[in-house]
């Protein structure tokens, strides 16, 4: 394997994979004593662009952001079209899905994790920047999103 | 459920359950270009009175600690003997099976976790300090581990 792959080993996010997210997050924000933060949704296919497995999905999910230290604690509740999130969550039920770190140069990043045995599993665009999950669950038991914001 | 149960919202670590900790941290060292830590062991029975499920256990596990950020990524790999972590390896395989909050007041933050339906599942104690695994599947979706250090 190559070395420093990603130029980054700071952990931006917890991915977490829930139900209702309405309801957790509630429960988050109980158990933390913080603000409940406001739900997003991923952009639609036509602006997202959203591609799972190499094909064009319509996948969207609702999201909450905790900041819990220097990271963020993001929970994900996945509409039932195919996605890397719905998948998991038929499969494992809910709970941890991914850990992020931010990179620079999210297609040469995509494409030397790809060269190393961890392919593209999902990837989107959001205001203001990109991501890319990445399977790496062979070689580091969980699965990796890289980030990429624009300047 | 009471509110900011624990007083802190600070992400500490993640923990990550392996079947092989010598090959996975050297794999984590290689992909994030830092040097292999040190592979440690929990301390044994008559050390670390390890209980699991309420009941005196010979479970150790190795672990390794990776710097990650303002967090640490924490490699487990448990043995046989009855465990959360042996019991969460068989059930789920290899991937994420905590995040963990320093505390104060062990004793009385168990207590008040176990209050509001999060029951202890296992605690020890290391050299400096002591942790408890409690069971907040069901209301966060992961499980919480809290670690207190001695001043």
């Amino acid at each position: 394997m190559e070395k420093n792959i990603l130029g980054n080993n700071i952990i931006a996010q917890i991915g977490i994979l829930v139900h209702d997210i309405e309801k957790t997050a509630q429960v988050y924000a109980d158990f933390f004593g913080i603000d409940k933060p406001e739900i997003s949704m991923t952009d639609p296919l036509d602006k997202a662009g959203t591609e799972y497995k190499g094909e064009a999905t319509e996948a969207r999910a609702k999201l909450a952001f905790f900041d819990m230290g220097s990271l963020q604690l993001e929970l994900i509740e996945p509409d039932n079209h195919p996605s890397t999130w719905r998948e998991h969550l038929d499969k494992h039920g809910e709970g941890p899905h991914h850990i992020a770190f931010f990179v620079e140069g999210m297609q040469e990043k995509v494409a030397l994790l790809e060269s190393n045995s961890m392919p593209l599993m999902q990837k989107a665009e959001y205001t203001g920047g990109r991501y890319a999950y990445m399977d790496t669950f062979k070689d580091l038991k969980v699965m990796i999103e890289l980030l990429e914001n624009d300047k």
